[in-house]
């Protein structure tokens, strides 16, 4: 039992739950590898996947972990749908919830949707990403991936570069680490860094080398190219030579350091291909920790009978 | 077991199968407010949902209802279809069944298509909306609905308001109603009401005072706003003020009459967002009595050996 | 258990494997025409449908198959995926695979994707259609069709009449027909026949009269009208006049010779109305064999361990 009844985001989950719903994941990872990969805690439940971004990779991580918990999974995609009939958000939900549903994934282009949602619906909601805001299952899949793969969370050194500003998988990122006692230093172009990062309790700095130097896992977040004209950045050449990983710089990092990275990656953009294909990357990883982490959290809070 | 073979409009069902079909929707309302939502009755049989005009709400009922009892749903949407390739209905129809399909839900913007269909196929057809013609669920979701709320349908006087001529939801509850002994006046602007009335045995009025005071229920239509440029009304202005249910003429209203609408709502226009809202307001029932009837008409029509 | 490990193509199977499928889907050919048509063949199992050309037919048929044999379909379709994004078709399979997935069903627009997927993908892969190459499973329930109906295979005469140049189904037929000891005339204009038929096997002829009066079965393709303005073809009407099955040139068939095409038709094109629904033509046969063929092929490769 968690004491969240939903997840909105990691800003203000405690320690208790992250652990429990990091535990919860490593079990399922386990699971994952075996021959049979279906279980029954879900049985019975319905879940509605409302998606009003498309994210074909994080739906299908969040499909596959409801039908691996044996759930019901409603897709609820926003086009074709009533909401371009004009139909508000509340009632969307209200219709939603109408059904007997048990649970809505939500992902929306403004923040704090998933948290509007609750005031309307006695479904448990679960954000897979609203705005800026947050993506607190990306973070979790994250930090399970650094436990996985460093043994620890406590002191680990993480470095964040890219796009912090807009960047949704940071700042979820961010608040679960701080909870974690781990150490966050945020990366990038002055344009893309919070102006006030002693608010979150991490350290920013525009140099890719004091970034990378201490760091146990180093993260890099996806450039968004269709954001080149805003003026935030120059050009995606000289965003790859100052923040872009490559081999060059991969050599100034410890070396049991690990690198990260949300996907979809940008090869040649804001990482190498060498350095995405090496053996020190993580990603694969982290796809196959989505699920789990995406299992645990839809059990924990879709059983709160405790079943 | 019903006297009828598919679901096809509200036209000549008799009452026996009708009230079969309300009694049925009320058990399965009763395990949707279970624990346990998941039933057996469909177990192994595939229906097709045929959807040739977008529609999730409608879509997504079903679509639930054929999981909760069990039944493989497939969804067959227009766009990226064979359809886009100019294959005939005919034809896309026949393929289908040569699939071994048990049931087909199609909607469509031509009249009598699900007619059609049972010419060429030997799958069970439910019509979920064609042309202007029927929309037989919703008519009969929409009589549970009142049969919940007001405990009688005999002598219960139901008010229709809006876009009469365009609309199916409007035509299948006068069929069902007339049916079942249920009276029935529609209202809206001369240009939404049928020429012949008493062709259907029901009144009609261009006067919402004389259209709600003595009814039980009001049903409020949708007014698409899109047929604007048609010279069928005035003005949205107009139309919200003669025709709008708002505060005001809810007071004329009887004191349990109950307020209804198939969704999805134009707040503000045909429905003030305190009337949608306020405590006679059952269109949210309607949305759980909505997966209730329609589990009801699958299981009703999927056993033909009376399992 | 299958000698082959993925199917890319009929190209290179064995004709044990070929006859191993065909007997297999024999079995759930009957099972599809019992009362209860799911098996277990699959449970467990979770099976990507990859879709980057739009296919509701053949993406159906196989979503069918893994449901009647209890697998987890997953649909991930060209449209609002990361592809859109600019990820590469290499990190796309890898995630995927990433998500423990057993099997991947793949259409792709450009020749060979499949066999590359094998090369980074652990999952074992079925092509669904892969450019102007092959799309193997179509060619097996056309071999399966022809079986049931003719009962027989060795020394069966088949014509193929169309596009043959940039027919994958005419490809994978060709393969498949010269492997199990059929014999192969391909009919169109000159300007849609393979220039050396002698590598692959078989005869060419422009003169449909040469091509139908030995066939045992005649196999219309589909003419692609949107390639009219290439200049390969002078126009749909002497295409018709041509090479269209019409009812004249039906009786210039052999008595017993079967009719076949892998759909969509184009009535009054490449085959008339009046043929397309004789009694000859196995058109739909073909699409009720093309569930039973995919369920063969599903649960031989998906069940490597034989169980």
């Amino acid at each position: 039992m968690l004491k969240i009844q939903h997840l909105l985001g990691l800003k203000g989950v405690c320690k208790e739950d992250i652990i429990k719903i990091l535990d919860t994941a490593d079990n399922y990872y386990e699971i994952l590898n075996s021959e049979n990969k279906i279980t029954d805690s879900l049985k019975g439940k319905t879940v509605v996947n409302l998606f009003y971004e498309n994210s074909t990779r994080t739906r299908i991580s969040f499909e596959l972990a409801q039908k691996r918990l044996s759930a019901n999974p409603l897709n609820f995609s926003v086009s074709g749908s009533s909401v371009s009939k004009g139909e508000t958000l509340k009632d969307t939900v209200q219709n939603i919830e109408a059904m007997n549903i048990d649970m809505i994934v939500v992902r929306h282009s403004a923040s704090g949707v998933p948290e509007f949602l609750t005031k309307f619906s006695k479904a448990t909601i679960i954000n897979a990403g609203d705005g800026f805001n947050e993506h607190p299952t990306q973070a979790l899949l994250d930090i399970m991936t650094i436990r996985q793969k460093l043994g620890r969370l406590e002191g680990v050194n993480v470095a964040i570069i890219g796009d912090i500003l807009h960047s949704r998988v940071a700042r979820s990122n961010v608040w679960g680490m701080k909870t974690l006692g781990m150490n966050v230093i945020l990366c990038g172009p002055s344009t893309f860094l919070p102006q006030h990062p002693e608010l979150l309790g991490v350290k920013t700095t525009t140099d890719v080398n004091e970034a990378i130097e201490n760091a146990d896992a180093v993260m890099l977040l996806r450039l968004q190219l269709e954001r080149q004209d805003t003026g935030l950045f120059p050009s995606v050449r000289e965003y790859r030579q100052l923040f872009g990983l490559d081999v060059e710089k991969m050599k100034k990092m410890k070396e049991n350091a690990i690198i990260m990275h949300p996907g979809p990656i940008n090869r040649s953009v804001e990482i190498a291909s060498e350095v995405a294909d090496c053996g020190r990357s993580v990603i694969l990883d982290q796809v196959t920790c989505g699920v789990a982490t995406r299992m645990a959290v839809l059990s924990l809070l879709g059983n709160k009978e405790g079943k």
